[in-house]
């Protein structure tokens, strides 16, 4: 594939935990530029860096630390807009940018569940991108949605034993990092010799995101993957990475060796493997019996492989095991990029600014 | 009842994290006196304060802190002993002190699932004290253990629900905390900014001692239940309190109502509610939608109540809910004194120095 | 002393961190009766447990769990308030009710350095409470005040060494817990993995109140104690406790021992320990080489205690030491109701409401 | 300066926290290839990867991980040893290996206050490496020292400071890493919620060493800056970086913006410069009110770079600031590999096997 000319994006919610990553991680993209930056409507005209408060993500790339906060709701002049506003905000912001033409990659939840939004990992479901064709009639423009940043590894992880074995019931407990919550995230005080059995909305998402992922296209409609999820969610005092313990109930069980050959064997198609932001392996299966860890192991491949251990039987369901994936790269940042990846690769992406 | 003298205790493994808070517990105790402490064979001759570390657990009452460690292999002059050594040391001290005459009231594994030693919960299962009996041609003294610490916290939460609603599968999660695991315990460096999905020989006790416990003593014989558990065990940065998140399959699956009444509801007979450390509803059931939470719940009734929230369906098995207790409690030493009490309350202690 | 009736307070700030401590604090005082409290004035109407987020300082005493918010710019009925509020807003607020007759017992700093507003620590500088004669002119009630959290602790430890020997210079770093500094406070992001050097304006409180507590009152007049603090200052992920590592120079310089003897001693005057809030003796010298840690030694004393260590000599200065007190109670709300217990037995609060 | 070929060095603690990281950066290194290492005795024959407990620093580079643990008693075959075992060993292990004609550069403390042993910061005093020449009777090898990791960054940022402006006394507070502590290092009970105001040996360190590292060599010997240093150490909850609250007497006191420009604008002579671990800039100053913070800012330079904020005057002394570096780049491997450098750019080290 020759890309010869960066597709001009834009970035909304450019000044939060996850926006600030997705302008980092097209800083120095391949086919990507930055070419345009909002955060709230209040911060618009102030120079990108200076919106900012000091953050654990360094300074800004050369390349779009002279960008200018613009006003959100203004017209756009990109035609590919990557949004990662809160949700609430998402369902009509997101939708009046698809209206007046532009692609929107959202990390966003607000649209994931609607039955003509594709909620998309490249190397999972690509092929689901084409709901975008049932967009027609409702926007000149579309919506791409990438799960929530704990549905994101469960999906991954599950994703390889679906196909193969067939997944018919879940038990998922996680244990989830402080910046899943975004900023300014939960006081020190509640996490402090102290864990929370709840994050609010978080259940619903793990309950009903898996089931669409690995759903299938069948006559261009979106047919669900059958299988109740049943979830307990946990916030713990660890930076950066979402830990799953998952039981899972098969319809053709392998021993713990099969699916661990089969988990680390997960590969993607060639053409989702030739994304910049794909790795070429999405899923490492370690042996140490105490691994994966969110400190020692949410960096693997820059945070967008998903590390999967202690896979045993379990003695209710079939096969239990550990998640661990990075939530702002695969889980949220990352997740965002590689569908604007699929979308330019496979030609979803406008070549000029929408009317 | 009137108990006119007080029984001379012993304390084996006295200078551990639960070693010395059974002390503690026994301290002012209405029942019991401490008369005799031993720590490892090394430490015998020093007086007891002094062959403590500074802790968390403050200054040794005055009644203790006069006591000198005596040496562990030399014959014990009382007839009741609280062991909390290591198992692997367990296995054969235990059964020297029972040889000699002794009643060994023990937190430790080693002896737990011996089908003549009763693992017993005071409010949960009493009468499998009886499995004492089972003993007599064995030691002319006898062993009595609790289970392990996040066991217990599971144990009491199933006790109602399988006798009202029968239980027949569960999935757990545990986040337990670090004082679980002795000292000097995990290192540091290890649980900052990071959680651990291992705790050596901890999912093994989780499969087995439930169903030990909630099984029950026919014609003198332990018949266990037989339901499977399928653990999945966490270290988490909390000092004091394991969390677990339990889905349980139940034969006649209540509404979360119904389950929240029997749970609340939940009393022991009024031989145990009498004795000193039994709490007069062993579970309290929170309503705010998270908790219940390490640090804020985990002192509920001075560690011995075990607090239960997030009472709700689970998609997969039939109930979802999160069970918090303190290990070192009702889940440790606590849990031993109960079981000296009911020892003590059905005449199981002999009055005098075994011969 | 005999004390028949009860003294009605208010409390405003009630739901504030430090508000509902003093609320607390009062709820079974021999001397006073919490009458009134309010917290913001949006929230003025609700049942007082209502307004409070779930907490780690537990259910509220029935005495007050009955009460209502109160308006709190509406005339209050009780002659004697305790406040903590922000600062921003205490100025006003506080002058407002002093003008209208309420003597105001504030933990708040707006009015801390003012030279007719008495800066009291009852068992280190009783005797300024003179200092509300000076403000006869200008409000019929009156305003006292205690001071910041961690500047309390050094005062406590200053005291009797300044008296004996004279201190003329002092180094000061501080290692402050995440409770200083109210609700939410710092987000969990930042105090992972970190501490920070730096917490906004309160260098210039540590500069200027031991000198004002540590000075003498002259013919009426407030007269400084005339030494140079140089603090640094931490916010660290502890949750209770400030540790303070000073270094000192003092005019004649005791030995290490003789430093640990005057603290150990110090004693307040009779009138003052009379208090109920004052402890017998205000600092408790530890020997152990690592001693005090804010985990086991804040809540010496209920956390009225300050606890001092590691008493040696500076090579650059005199000598060094470390001092840890309990910032939510010798700190800040045990600090306000020891003034009011002062302010009740020298006959400064009125018996009635105001006019 | 044309380095044809690589000088073979070994590793000696090269299984601990420090060593790990010493074989690292030696891993690609222009200079040098690692051709030995040994652990502890007992560790001799493994191969070196499978004698590494899974740690935070992830595998090792490949050039490195085929080699085998030596015995560290046997003789070595390489011309220059690193070594960073306990101190207890290393006085007579270092010397011995000195003995038989090894350079070695040692991030012990052992040899550090000996007066013919070099204790270096090659960007601070590089013409300290000529106390080598004292030991020529002593040992046919030779022994170079770096300092202590908290003595590290201090003494770096004094370093411009004395040249200019001429220090007198300091006063320091320490806010210390976990990883200071080496293996297994504090138990997380002891870090969680806490701080402890005392390490091991380590006030002794920050008295002697940076008056060593600051002094100067007169006639080949070595001259002491005279400056009393009063040290308050401090272990806190954090992996990696130690924080300094410095207060600082100067002869000939700066504003605050002139010590600024003279820290930011140190650098080291061309010679050292060329050294390929030695930062352009060694020191960076921070302007935000609140940094540096240990981790947004030990990772400066790869950890090489000592960072310096709050710069402002000291009521008592001159200047105050705060300090940060990475106490195992900087303050300990580091600062190993860069004295190697240094030594094998002054041609100190041979270049065959000492007989």
């Amino acid at each position: 594939m020759t890309i010869v000319e960066k597709v001009e994006v834009g970035v909304l919610g450019a000044t939060g935990t996850v926006g600030r990553r997705i302008v980092r991680l097209l800083a120095d993209h391949p086919w990507f530029r930055v070419a345009e930056v909002a955060g709230s409507p209040g911060s618009a005209g102030a120079l990108f860096p200076e919106a900012l408060a000091a953050d654990d993500d360094g300074p800004l790339p050369e390349s779009v630390a002279g960008l200018r906060l613009r006003d959100p709701g203004q017209p756009w002049s990109v035609p590919l807009v990557l949004s990662s506003i809160p949700s609430a905000a998402a369902l009509e912001v997101e939708a009046g940018l698809a209206r007046a033409g532009h692609l929107v990659v959202s990390n966003a939840s607000a649209h994931r569940m609607d039955p003509t939004v594709p909620l998309v990992i490249p190397d999972v479901n690509p092929d689901h991108l084409a709901l975008l064709d049932r967009q027609a009639g409702r926007w000149s423009g579309g919506i791409v949605t990438n799960p929530n940043c704990s549905a994101a590894g469960l999906a991954v992880a599950l994703a390889p034993l679906h196909r193969r074995f067939g997944v018919t019931r879940v038990v998922v407990a996680t244990l989830q990092a402080i910046s899943g919550a975004g900023r300014p995230g939960p006081p020190a005080g509640q996490l402090l010799d102290n864990v929370v059995p709840f994050i609010t909305g978080e259940e619903e998402k793990l309950i009903s995101e898996p089931g669409k992922i690995l759903g299938r296209i069948d006559g261009g409609e979106w047919v669900p993957a059958e299988f109740p999820v049943s979830p307990s969610v946990h916030r713990v005092p660890v930076s950066h990475g979402h830990l799953l313990a998952v039981s899972v109930e098969l319809e053709d069980p392998p021993t713990p060796d099969e699916a661990a050959r089969v988990l680390a064997g997960f590969a993607p198609p060639d053409e989702v493997r030739a994304l910049p932001s794909v790795p070429e392996r999405p899923i490492r299966v370690l042996d140490a019996p105490d691994r994966p860890q969110p400190r020692l192991d949410r960096d693997e491949g820059e945070g967008m492989v998903v590390t999967v251990g202690r896979i045993r039987p379990c003695p209710v369901l079939s096969l239990k095991f550990s998640v661990l994936s990075h939530n702002l790269f695969r889980g949220a940042a990352g997740a965002a990029v590689m569908n604007a990846e699929l979308c330019r690769a496979r030609g979803r992406v406008g070549s000029g600014a929408p009317s």
